[in-house]
């Protein structure tokens, strides 16, 4: 099967659209608008753009009925004032359109991972959000708002937006996939605030849903959260049940992230020091990562092995971690330095113990310092 | 002088006497209105109150418009008739009413810290803010979301709105010193996402500004922020020679953040091995804190003095901390648990070094935790 092309490229293509129409630019917009046509074909499905992709084919319209007459009486007019024609008559349908080509610019930026300037075209895409009269698009903008927000760790603002998308999603039985990812967002910004307790109830809630939609590799990602909560609220023994259970469902879909939860798995055995379980998960986890060549989850084993198996292993952790840092790995970093902070402070080697602690520090400094510019 | 009333608490009195217009509510209204004029007088100054006054004066006739001839006709009509037929034919009143309705409630629930509560009246507002037609104005309004955000630590949302507030003030040359505010928001941000460095041309732009104005104190504060973008840097010489110039103008201007001051510079003399200035700087700031019976830097003293003075303070050191902890001063901690960590760490006490690095790492659970709850 061919890849599916983004809603959110064909989205920036209506934008290109958008511009000729709004020069009058007949020649690229008939071009893009038969471009257009053909990549909505080999699109993922996407009920927004359409919509978007159908205001903009109206919009069109309008361009070529002021066109038409002009050409015919060979009339050299100020397009900039017909243009302020057709928007102050077509006020509705103008605001619909920014909100659209804002909303579909900011889903762009996001897919390649420029956050800063993909909140900008969300906020602008929000001063036009009075226009779209639907309320579940409307909680699908706030979900967005909160999906990103939640990626920056600017907790308190993606709880608000979640907050606000999941009200809706309630009142309307058919979303409930959409409300477990809103309750996915709300507990991990709880977690985010070191209050993973106040992101059980939430996950819960999830899991019920998961259920009544039968929806297998949604259950075990709750429980791989549930795991995560419990092991961050030092209580590895729940933690270690509910990452099995994600270990039993992943293995059943044969999800791709069943090392991550195998790594997570053996882990907390090894902190219950149950060791011959933690050295079995750990031998299946290594395995499958290698298996499946994932770069990331070999460096995470490796930790594992220099720290609980090969107990003398600082070189080899050292090795791991200029790997890591190599490739930025910062958020892995900080989580597992501080494991090794705590390791080496229990066991009394104080000066491993300060070593990885200054890790943890910088590794925080290089999360928040990000890879973003603003333009000032 | 009598304490001027603050203008956040006339306008949730306002917001009151809206309610009461709303229900038709003639004597409580017009008894709201008789004690909001009176407060109006003691009250801090603020164009903002005055014209969500002149509004709600205005909406007030139109309810004893509507009510008098009901009146006079013994007509017991449907009220919430009436008042969908005033809200639909003042639709734009009714807009600006609510934006300053959510917009003084926000900034009253800043006034309290209560930040959450705030944050979502600040938000509602922002739904009605394309009825306040002068930019002044939204500018003011995008500065204090810059405001809230940058004390949540929310960065990167606070950035953007510092950003836009920002944009409206440059083009007026009449708002110098909410320039200077913007850059320091913006500054702060900066800070907060460990890139200091960016930082600095916004306080050079901020020193500009406040010099043209003749603003000692913004001047004052903008040195006392340059030192500690320096410091945070790590360059603790030019850290010094800022904080210097801070102290300067505190003592010209009877500051009462004159002790912060001379406390960073102590602090920057301090790691410099300049321990004469530092000695005198300790001496002159602790008798300041002490004169003026300021707990806060009483114990930010005692901490330099047990690391720097008298060598072996660990027993009143963590006297010191439990002291900051009981009072849940947890972004000092955090800062000094970090300079005694480092401190102890380099002279070879790694027992030390650790136990303050666990109290930094404890520091910052607390404050993401913080003091607040969702209702969800």
């Amino acid at each position: 099967m061919a890849v599916k092309i983004p809603s959110a490229s064909v989205g920036v293509k209506i934008n290109d659209w958008y511009n000729a129409i709004r020069k009058f630019n007949v020649t690229d917009a008939e071009m893009l608008k038969a471009e257009i046509e053909r990549d909505i074909f080999r699109m993922e499905e996407d009920q927004d753009l359409l919509l978007y992709y159908a205001l903009m084919e109206f919009r069109h319209r309008i361009m070529l009925d002021y066109i038409r007459p002009l050409e015919e009486e060979k009339v050299s007019s100020e397009f900039s004032e017909i243009l302020k024609d057709i928007e102050d008559k077509q006020g509705k349908l103008t605001g619909l359109l920014d909100y659209y080509f804002n909303f579909f610019r900011g889903m762009y930026e996001y897919n390649n991972h420029d956050y800063i300037k993909a909140i900008s075209f969300y906020r602008r895409a929000e001063k036009k959000l009075l226009h779209v009269e639907d309320e579940i698009e409307r909680a699908e903008f706030h979900f967005k708002m909160a999906e990103i927000f939640y990626h920056m760790k600017q907790s308190h603002v993606s709880m608000n937006y979640a907050l606000q998308a999941i009200e809706t999603y309630q009142a309307h039985e058919t979303y409930k996939v959409r409300r477990i990812q809103c309750e996915f967002v709300i507990a991990g910004n709880y977690d985010d605030l070191e209050s993973s307790e106040k992101a059980l109830p939430h996950l819960e809630n999830a899991l019920k849903l998961a259920r009544e939609e039968g929806q297998r590799i949604l259950e075990g990602h709750t429980f791989y959260n549930l795991g995560n909560c419990y092991y961050k609220m030092r209580k590895a023994d729940q933690a270690a049940e509910y990452f099995h259970k994600a270990v039993v469902i992943y293995k059943e879909e044969t999800s791709d992230i069943l090392p991550k939860a195998c790594f997570s798995l053996a882990l907390a055995y090894f902190k219950l020091k149950q060791n011959e379980q933690a050295h079995d998960m750990f031998n299946e986890g290594f395995r499958i990562a290698q298996q499946s060549n994932d770069p990331i989850y070999i460096s995470k084993f490796h930790f594992l092995q220099a720290i609980y198996i090969n107990e003398d292993g600082m070189d080899s952790l050292s090795e791991t971690f200029q790997l890591m840092e190599s490739r930025k790995m910062y958020p892995d970093i900080e989580d597992l330095a501080l494991e090794a902070a705590e390791y080496y402070n229990e066991i009394g080697r104080l000066s491993d113990s300060v070593y990885f602690y200054q890790i943890v520090f910088n590794a925080r400094k290089q999360i928040k310092k990000g890879d973003w510019s603003y333009e000032v």
